[in-house]
């Protein structure tokens, strides 16, 4: 794996003590983020265990030099477009700077010295949507998730004939993309159950989450110059976790022809962090070989180096927090478990697909990749899943049972790198808390 | 109806001799635009006859005051965004500044007398999208259109079940929109006949346009906060045409379960000029009665100010002209007249719909109105429908035939307001012609 270096390795401890052994942010993560504090405007900032490292005041101290200044100049933005628009040269770079500037050793004095002025509790920030998301292109690449769908919607077979030809994606809201911790507020509209003659306005019954990673896309193309899918992997930033919050009974009624709209657009919520592909290198896989009988993916679609190292080995959980959970001081209770790796389609598979007819991506765009659900009910990544359409209700350890969220509940979304001999790579929280609908009228 | 003023008085010459009578940018216009010179940058104009009027130059020599010179420094920045975000009042004193400026009058005198500075001959400038586009949503409002899609998928009724309930609507991409003129690439993509097996990869050979409104919004709302459809009609500035390119054998392959996709994303053109509702006030009219038997709207999308003046009254026109017929010399030609007062929804409801679940938009997003096709043959809004799925050859003058768009083809869309008493509106060109298709491989 090329993309493993000195930035990987675990024998060289950080300086700042909260990163030592960080289940989620050490020293090998490093990853990009936008920040405030109660008297500073939000600028860019990198995680380091319990702290933010600021980039602005870093940049201002003169800590980088060459293509890594230029980096930290365009991560120390309110908006990490332009960092984004960089490409992987000056970001690796910074990358490696950053480490040496956190690692102990004789590199780290000056940044040691500056310690005060450079670190911020994390807690005591907050965080921000990283980048003004010029597009949110939304996948359905999660074969379980689409499996179980035409389970439930009884069709045989479950997949519809272009699945495993198309990495089949919809166009979604970008301005309605929020922070975690951000409420979400229940969603009124159209609903309309089979056995209403008609549909009425209201708080919809349905409220579901979707467990997805989030794809952060740079550099990008020109209109009408697709990505090769041998260059595709160079337009992917980082990822996050994501949650396409979905209101099913407002999706069964509105989405045909054109597809889910007003069911998807009322709040998608993203962990804020961007955890870069080369903090991600040595969590990188094989795609699995497709199951015998499956078609081989169209030669636009097709690249050996892709097959062998275009996926992911990623653990990802959902976890949900009631209100008398929260009341009585119990721990959110674990929803589902899966992992990256049940994409059917690559990162690289989506961006080529993408721009294939021409569609320009540009920095700052946003990929879902689709509910990642395991193959096995203690997978699946939505509650239409686990309580099969609402029919069978989900029993939670407070003695509380679900079928889609109430008010008041808190999910969280984690996902979480794990290989031997490496750091343990987080993502942060991506949690979202269900505030009741407006009254009508 | 209450915003018909002087604005819209013909009695009043303008001084620029071009403007007089002008079938598409008379003194009661006065469409705002972002163009650039072979010397200068992009910037705001307003058209006038056929030249434009440089808010730049002319906020510079101090022709504003109060809040009309607000709204002018918004107009006369390189994007609209900020114009779109102040609302109707300044934007009503700019348009009524303007016409005082442009008009035959002592009101006029600093203007003429700069006139040199301040008029840009427009055929010498370039047009530019006049905003940065947060967000475009296409809707699906031209219900002759969805009925003969219905038709032509043998559905039986043709429209489908929430049709008539629900203002359908998609995500579509906001980075491929280009200003007219633009040429537009054929698009590679998946295409499968019934009758073939497996799908292709290749140029689509089903490339449509579709004639359709587009929408500026401004000023929008928080997230969570619902537009009521009383305060509705506010968030739209106003009005351009838009050419929803269509690659109508990618759309049959992709769109199911989530919608159009690449289908759409490859290109969308947009007339550069936004022509306001304050020009439009004369060509409102009450949205035609439902048909007997149809459901009334649901509270949420029913005002009765709404209904009674909410609608338009703007024909439509599509034309074509073929390479043959561009080396002949032949002027283009009509394959479709329609009217904007065909859609099955308002503006208002538009708005209402997309943000009653508290999807925000934001100013400078923009909506497509849906194909504006009309009940009969002669106003059918894309070639899907004239030539029924490519089924029927339909004749051009050249003596050349078309099911589809070929390579060369340019393609027109227009726009004109017209009433007794009034000076005619146009909304100036929406035009693309078709590139063939990158070489595969």
């Amino acid at each position: 794996m090329p993309d493993i270096d000195e930035t990987h390795d675990i024998s060289r401890p950080p300086w700042v003590a909260s990163a030592l052994s960080h289940p989620v942010f050490p020293l090998q993560n490093l990853p990009f983020g936008v920040f405030s504090t109660a008297a500073e405007d939000p600028r860019g900032g990198v995680a380091i265990g319990d702290e933010i490292f600021d980039l602005k005041r870093a940049l201002e101290a003169g800590l980088f030099t060459g293509p890594a200044r230029d980096a930290a100049a365009a991560a120390a933005a309110p908006t990490l477009n332009a960092f984004m628009a960089l490409g992987k040269a000056p970001r690796a770079a910074l990358r490696k700077r950053l480490f040496a500037l956190l690692a102990e050793g004789d590199e780290a004095a000056p940044a040691r010295a500056l310690s005060a002025t450079l670190l911020h509790r994390a807690d005591a920030c907050t965080m921000h949507v990283p980048a003004a998301i010029g597009s949110y292109t939304d996948f359905f690449a999660g074969i379980h998730h689409a499996y179980n769908g035409g389970v439930r919607n009884k069709r045989n077979p479950p997949l519809l004939p272009n699945y495993k030809y198309v990495p089949v994606a919809y166009h979604s809201r970008a301005s309605s993309i929020c922070p975690s911790g951000t409420p979400v507020r229940r969603p009124n509209g159209q609903r309309k159950r089979v056995d209403e003659s008609a549909p009425s306005f209201g708080p919809s019954r349905n409220l579901d989450f979707e467990l997805e990673l989030g794809v952060w896309i740079g550099p990008g193309n020109a209109l009408g110059e697709p990505i090769p899918i041998a260059r595709a992997g160079e337009h992917v930033v980082g990822l996050c976790m994501l949650n396409d919050w979905s209101a099913r009974d407002v999706q069964a009624w509105e989405y045909q022809p054109l597809g889910p709209f007003l069911s998807k657009n009322f709040g998608t919520t993203i962990s804020p962090w961007i955890v870069t592909v080369e903090a991600l290198a040595p969590f990188r896989r094989a795609q699995p070989p497709r199951p015998e009988g499956d078609p081989r993916p169209l030669p636009y679609l097709w690249d050996e180096a892709d097959q062998a190292g275009g996926a992911f080995d990623i653990g990802l959980e959902v976890l949900i927090r009631t209100t008398a959970m929260r009341d009585a001081g119990v721990a959110a209770h674990r929803l589902s478990a899966s992992n990256v790796k049940h994409l059917y389609w690559t990162l690289a598979q989506m961006v080529a697909h993408h721009t294939c007819g021409g569609c320009n991506l540009e920095p700052g765009d946003i990929f879902g990749s689709g509910t990642l659900s395991a193959p096995d009910r203690s997978g699946w990544g939505s509650l239409s899943e686990l309580s099969e359409d609402g029919t069978t209700r989900i029993e939670l350890p407070s003695g509380e049972t679900r079928t889609f969220l109430e008010d008041g509940d808190e999910l969280i979304l984690r996902a979480s790198a794990q290989r031997e001999g490496y750091a343990t790579i987080g993502f942060g929280d991506c949690a979202g808390r269900i505030m009741p609908a407006l009254a009508l009228g």
